[in-house]
């Protein structure tokens, strides 16, 4: 990074004037960040789908082919995410002469001190910045949040800054569901919103169980609501406000992980029917506007299986189109009802999955890493609240427990809160703020996580001790969950210790936050077949309460 | 059945003559026992590699091309397993003129009573005989059986006749293990045997724990026997053996899970690390040979991954080679050692793994289901038995434990063996008696099974209720593991169940193998959200003993 240009006003992204503008040749972009080269062009027609445009970047060494998208009012724009420093050029083609053929220059400069760049699988089961540095998810989900008029986005922004989350699963499509009645400020499409109405089958959305318009099997019924929509031309305004949103969450350090189909519409706005060549327009258009957001994640669907109008194969094309869309290879899943998507399939990059049970019980969720080889990420475990559904109704400790069940399993498990409300808002899907016992505790274990070893916790004995995790020889995690044990009688598994290593010992109250270091070394004696103690085989006391962990550092 | 040519002599196989013959006009073979066709052809050059000989036949409404194999001695045979009765008819085609344009015609009869045909996958995860009478795979292990001589075979099968399994796996190569040392009697190719010796990093195979020549993940070192063979000459005594072995288990209503490759041999025979041509060759010899046995299924490996001289595309061209030689389109896995093969790939029939864990407890095992929608077989959970690897060391109980949470969880669990054995006569790998208090309940499991609903037991609230298994509305299994409850109070997850349906309830002692019927009827009430109970909310008492399971069965 040299330090002459750093004085220089740097562009930030996103832009958000409406004024067509070139890039000008001294714009600085932090590598990571985008610049965005706005072009007017052709009013006629339907600029959607009659203009192509695109633009070549490159430095020198690379070349990036970018997409660029109609942003109403004549406007055109290209968005570039620059993976690298250094002085960049590009040229426009369209077949809109008034688009084709600009060029210009920008320069990339190092990325701020926040900005580590777009997150990919890292060593197998993990993550990492592209700058290196280890990403460790520890999601929420607030399906609408961006649905909610401005008041209750502002006031889910501020819960999340003091929050511990750096991932949000988001929807694009406003959602229609059990305690989501009203309909968003803003629509995706021109055309005609559905006329005003009660929710069908749900009743006051006051949570009495008879209020979801899917029931838990994903069986869907058509409800015509009288929307109108023109899915060949979109609304601007729409994305540029969840543009909006999404620059946010980016400058909070938090990964916006997409959900661009659900079923929670049921034909009452249909985005949830469109046919095939409207959701392949979508998709490009989606791409083609968020994909230079480094935090963007690609997440084909919520419990895409409930989606009954769509089959399989068209998951598989979603996917393909939006990996070749994409010039930055964001990652991309896709979230399950009760079936679950192929997650070997190679353009899957993680397994987000939905499960009830895997991580309430020692032993369970590690079984997907050996499935897939990929990262695992629990995006529905059930929610923290008081619901009567039963995937919304557990405790805080319940949560808790569930997401430490993922980390000495190797996998990641994201949080989600359901408490009943008045005024129907639910964190799960309207955002807020938060009323669980569970956060704080997040914020603990994302402190482990995020001091513990570069590479990851993984399970250390995968068949005969699911509940020591971390890395051989080096960092270990004990977890007891419900039991209430009052001592320890040091013990790891063997592999790769050697007689004379040494450890530290602290003992982690999950639920209390408290870090109690044990005033002792331990130094391995391998004395068994499959199992390594320490000299004079010491006992530690365990403080006889539930939730307790045990952490090992190797002492160098 | 037309029961005029009931009284001809029907064509057993398979057939052990040595004499090449057609078929005559007026033999009769059963509907998938097979019948086999032999013929003199050229002894020049090297006939297993030189000559082609294909038959196609035909009953009018389906043709089905069979491919030859040279027997030695000038014979060469082609055996066909008619998949419906009536009139076939055939005819060669070979580079061979003495080979070539042979036509015959034979009946196909219907199938005896203890015949029926092979087993396919049905209902998803589950098996049925291609008669449709349902298949539950009861499985167990000797890898080595039908390398031992004489003696010891017999001893095997007289044991097995007495004992509960239907499934065998076993090895076509040679074993060399701890506690496995022994030459095979004969070799399956022409050559050089190695010369004799001590195996090597094993000592006298006592099962002292270092015995292993490949060790618990799979790192293998070449052993140089100074064995030599021509791979691309077979021996067809060898051939001629194994066959005799699969059709007296055939004989016992055993399915075969015929292993194709393994790692057990480390350069000593150098089975393990042929080459390319050979691999394939060897293929393509055993499928002709033995795909017209109904009871064969086709495992590519024993612990695969730990085959470190194959690349991960072999195993796919591996699936894809039995594959299409194969005609009946018999059953195909592979069994892993640390790392699972992906079963989702379309040449896979079921999922035939390996984990030390998954049936150790509730709710793991099911977690496979959602992944591979194919029956899951777990043809290792470690092995009853008493020596000092943790892999082969489980109690009686453990055994049958795991066979229960598998069942439970809407798979397959098999069995082993491992008693320590100065004569190293181990079941898993050699055969002989069994030891050990597990197979008279897994007798007693089968007889559940067996008698359970058509379509197989599934989970019945995969997510909630881990316990419980069965068939909506109509059959439960609930199982408490090592819990000792002393009584139960009448509920189950309420899905497909309405008010006024009526069950009767048995309490299945697994382990003492009773059934005690409760003298009562229980009329069910849908009460709650999710769970159902019984009219007036009756409690039963339980034996307060561990392996106690109720099994609910609907009265009409």
């Amino acid at each position: 990074m040299s330090t002459p240009v750093k004085t220089l006003p740097v562009q930030r992204s996103p832009r958000t004037d409406r004024q067509a503008s070139k890039v000008a040749a001294e714009t600085l972009v932090e590598q990571w960040d985008f610049c965005e080269i706005a072009l007017d062009g052709p009013t006629g027609g339907n600029p959607f789908v009659d203009v192509e445009l695109t633009a070549r970047f490159s430095n020198g060494q690379a070349s990036i082919d970018v997409t660029g998208f109609y942003d109403g009012d004549g406007v055109y724009r290209l968005r570039f995410m620059p993976p690298a420093t250094g002085r960049w050029r590009y040229e426009t083609r369209s077949n809109a002469t008034e688009l084709n053929g600009e060029t210009g220059t920008f320069t990339c400069i190092a990325s701020s001190a926040r900005n580590h760049g777009p997150v990919r699988v890292h060593n197998t089961f993990h993550f990492a910045y592209a700058d290196g540095t280890p990403y460790r998810p520890v999601g929420t989900t607030c399906y609408a949040w961006t649905h909610q008029g401005e008041e209750l986005e502002e006031q889910t922004l501020a819960t999340l800054k003091s929050g511990p989350f750096n991932k949000m699963r988001m929807c694009v499509f406003p959602k229609r569901y059990s305690f989501n009645e009203n309909e968003p400020p803003v629509y995706p499409y021109e055309g005609t919103p559905p006329a005003p109405r009660k929710m069908s089958g749900n009743g006051n959305g006051n949570g009495n169980g008879n209020g979801a318009v899917i029931n838990e099997n994903g069986a869907s019924g058509h409800i015509s609501s009288g929307a109108k929509w023109d899915t060949s031309r979109f609304n601007p305004a729409f994305f540029r406000h969840l543009e909006q949103r999404i620059g946010q969450l980016r400058d909070m350090g938090i990964e916006a992980d997409l959900i661009l189909f659900h079923p929670y519409d049921l034909g009452h706005w249909g985005f949830d029917r469109m046919d095939e060549q409207a959701d392949d327009l979508y998709l490009r258009y989606v791409v083609a506007r968020l994909s230079a957001f480094r935090n963007v994640w690609w997440s084909m669907a919520n419990e895409f299986d409930f989606m009954k109008e769509k089959k399989p194969a068209d998951w598989d094309r979603y996917f393909q189109i939006v990996q070749e869309a994409d010039p930055y290879d964001h990652l991309r899943s896709v979230h399950n009802g009760k079936h679950i998507y192929d997650h070997n399939k190679p353009w899957v990059t993680h397994a987000s999955i939905q499960n009830g049970l895997a991580v309430a019980d020692f032993g369970r969720a590690v079984l997907y890493r050996d499935v897939y080889y990929k990262p695992i990420v629990f995006d529905e475990v059930k929610y923290e609240g008081d619901i009567e559904q039963r995937w919304g109704n557990i405790s805080g400790e319940e949560m808790v427990h569930r997401m430490w069940q993922g980390t000495i399993s190797g996998t990641y498990v994201g949080h989600g809160e359901t408490y009943q409300r008045d005024d129907d808002v639910l964190w799960w899907a309207k955002g807020g703020e938060l009323h669980g016992t569970s956060p704080k505790r997040i914020a603990f274990l994302r402190d482990v996580l995020e001091s513990g070893p570069v590479d990851g916790i993984d399970p250390i004995d995968k068949w005969d001790d699911p509940t020591v995790a971390g890395k051989h020889g080096e960092y270990y995690l004990i977890y007891f969950g419900k039991q209430k044990p009052t001592e320890w009688r040091f013990e790891l598994p063997k592999e790769a210790l050697v007689d004379g290593t040494r450890f530290r010992l602290e003992i982690l109250d999950t639920w209390d936050m408290t870090v109690t270091w044990v005033e002792q070394t331990f130094e391995i004696v391998v004395d068994t077949k499959y199992r390594a103690h320490a000299v004079g085989n010491p006992t530690v006391k365990l403080p006889d309460k539930p939730w307790i962990a045990l952490r090992l550092t190797r002492v160098r």
